[in-house]
């Protein structure tokens, strides 16, 4: 069986296993992803692409890679997207029999335009799913907001399924909508729980379709909003937004090393984005992932790993709303025949770590499912998934470099994901530090035995 | 093969694949454990043996349990102990050398007896481990206030086996240091976090050694205090305790049955303990495998299930400082002649199931990893470990009963447990019901193929 001829000896594993558990005692007992991550969320905060404080937190991940003794630290040029809110929105429920005005707290969908004519104040349509769309006549949503009150699906135990689905209620719903004659559109929080947080994340518009502008709200207002139109079907909501695009702004990757002893042409990634939303501390979204793969390059010093290939932490620019750090990463690899064998992202939460997607050919899949058991005493047990990152899917695209992303337990995510939710306070520190741990026993293993 | 030989047929593995599907779904779409613990936290709160609380506690349980359409609902009376905290404690530093008086937030260890005599203004010393007590020559102890300053070993993956060693610490600390000469012992909270609660839990005295006061402060105290005695070792410390251990008190297990329709005199369990130290509301700790277990009942029958052994749910009373609601639950049994097949027990706290510790023979053990690809889909892996539970050791003792415990993500239990943090917003709803799920699933193999 071919499994067995890949597995390797006994006496390799049993060394692997000593490191693999050296690079774990380390960060549980010493780990400082948690330390470097508390300073990029209470010393910068929240940074969108473009903003004063993604360009701080460059100037963090720059130094802070220094720090950790990596033997090259250099940042690359990316033009971003650059989306600003400006002043907060402002949303009023004006009921059609009475003058007592709730408010209702929006916040505009990244990328959507704001109100530019002054606010709104219209009619609204509440619309159960994007599907059901189609059975609306279109007269029934012609100038009003539509309310698309769709759920996030919770019967899905990986939650990343049911988001795989729900990320389109976002993404579409003022091109869904304006054909119709919307004017603008509120959604659902992309959330499966019940709370007062509306979260944000990227829309889309399409050149030949009116721009509308497009927000959240947070699914208990969403419920209370439901329940209100019920009793209430001609009330208006008057709804202020100052969000714009303004033209591209100059921005970077940054990228620590440790440089190979043996195979000096050939590269191992770990990487994360250090842009979030304008929302929160983007301490899970995706904080958490940039101070990981900083780790990672620590934890491999600590445990003695003197590596073959070069192997880089990236901090990725622009993952929210353009992807343009992760495609310039990948055109620069390619101009400068930088060869990649593998990236690994994370981009999916600080929570405990539970096993890694994976996108590669089946002698790929077979070599890393060979490494399960070294994995098993950390309770490390799912390599099953299909899927790398959006940062380091262009790395496949141009160079077929084999990807894994790591997979926290994703039972919280989306509660937090995108919202003001998304804190350092929700960051459990020895969650953080078992997926840095992850990632450097699976960097070590690909290191040291290759993919091929 | 064995393992091959109990493998159950590909089409009972697609029928039993469906059931746990259905299982799954409704847990996470319609679980009722979340607003069941709500109100037993917030109605109710804590609930420690021979309490107020503990006996509204009984009723609730009761009311729960007949609400959800248990067939039978019962009560058994036991006598449980009856300690009581008193007044809140209060602990102050002296420092040697000016007039700062500064607070210190203490937490009787549970069973402590209090400071009766009046407050005791002493010296302190801190010593670094209970190992390390031999060490020092009793007359540096003599008269003082010992500080435990031992530290929970992080390195653990699993946070249980930190708490296997760190337990002894709090559990022995007044019967290592009263014999030598020590007039009370502050113990650091046994909790691998930097946070800034105090952590209780049982500890005892011997008959022939004379009872101290005992105490714990947080983990962020004890890195103060220990600061502080470098600075100023001749610091005192006033010790104010009220607690006291009172005469037993009549309380209740509380037992919900669905009736088995084919092995009429054969019983399945699944349990938590309804009682809670006296802090938090204990969510987790067990709060949570009360709920768990009851909607272990309602996930059945809402799956259809037609169990052919009795199923209970039962909410043990008194598993933190006695465990005399276990003990009685396994007398009570023997004497009735209830054959108990198998029990499962959640007790570790309401995070995302991971697996099941296990207590049994080879052949069970076999049986239950053949069941391991019909868990798969949940993320549900761990089926490896020694161990069942407090409440149900009895009936192994008694009956040879096959003993599972749950087990969740163990990362935050020890940041919660025993402490005034242990409350219902650390509850996520999700996991929650999937823990409730997770046990309905493997109730539901054990009923339909036996153990044998």
């Amino acid at each position: 069986m071919l499994l067995f001829s890949l597995t390797i000896s006994s006496q390799a594993q049993n060394e692997d296993s000593i490191v693999i558990r050296k690079i774990f005692d380390e960060a549980l007992q010493n780990g400082k992803a948690y330390d470097h991550l508390k300073v990029l969320c209470k010393n910068i905060g929240h940074r969108l692409s473009g903003s004063p404080q993604a360009a701080e937190a460059v100037k963090w991940a720059e130094k802070a890679m220094a720090d950790f003794g990596a033997d090259t630290v250099f940042k690359k040029d990316v033009m971003v997207p650059h989306w600003d809110r400006g002043a907060k929105e402002k949303a009023e429920i004006f009921p059609s029999k009475s003058r007592n005005i709730i408010p209702l707290n929006v916040l505009a969908l990244g990328g959507s335009v704001g109100t530019d004519k002054g606010p709104l104040l219209t009619q609204v349509i509440e619309v159960k799913s994007l599907a059901s769309l189609d059975s609306i006549p279109a007269k029934d949503i012609k100038g009003k907001i539509v309310f698309l009150n769709e759920h996030m699906d919770a019967k899905y135990v990986n939650t990343f399924e049911a988001y795989d689905h729900a990320f389109m209620i976002r993404w579409a719903c003022a091109r869904k909508t304006a054909p119709l004659g919307a004017v603008a559109v509120i959604i659902r929080s992309v959330n499966p729980s019940l709370d007062d947080f509306p979260h944000t994340g990227v829309m889309s518009y399409a050149d030949t379709i009116k721009k509308i502008p497009a927000c959240a709200i947070s699914t208990n207002d969403a419920d209370k909003l439901s329940a209100l139109l019920k009793k209430d079907p001609l009330l208006k909501i008057k709804l202020e937004m100052h969000c714009r695009m303004l033209p591209d702004a100059a921005s970077h990757n940054v990228v620590g090393q440790l440089n190979g002893t043996a195979l000096k042409d050939k590269y191992l990634v770990v990487g994360g984005h250090l842009d979030s939303w304008d929302t929160g501390e983007g301490a899970h979204d995706d904080g958490a992932g940039v101070v990981q793969s900083m780790e990672v390059l620590n934890l491999l010093k600590k445990a003695g790993v003197v590596p073959k290939h070069n192997i880089r932490a990236v901090a990725f620019m622009n993952e929210e709303n353009g992807n343009r750090g992760g495609i310039e990463y990948a055109e620069l690899a390619q101009k400068n025949n930088e060869k990649h064998i593998a990236a690994i992202e994370s981009d999916a939460g600080g929570f405990t770590p539970r096993g890694f997607f994976i996108k590669g050919d089946s002698l790929q899949r077979n070599k890393i499912l060979a490494w399960k058991p070294l994995f098993a005493p950390y309770f490390i047990h799912s390599f099953e998934l299909e899927g790398g990152g959006v940062d380091i899917g262009p790395l496949r695209k141009k160079q077929n470099t084999f990807l894994m992303g790591l997979l926290p337990d994703t039972q919280r995510y989306f509660d937090i994901h995108h919202s003001p939710n998304d804190v350092f306070e929700n960051i459990n520190r020895r969650e953080l530090e078992l997926g840095a741990a992850t990632m450097a026993a699976m960097i070590y293993l690909i290191d040291k035995y290759g993919l091929e």
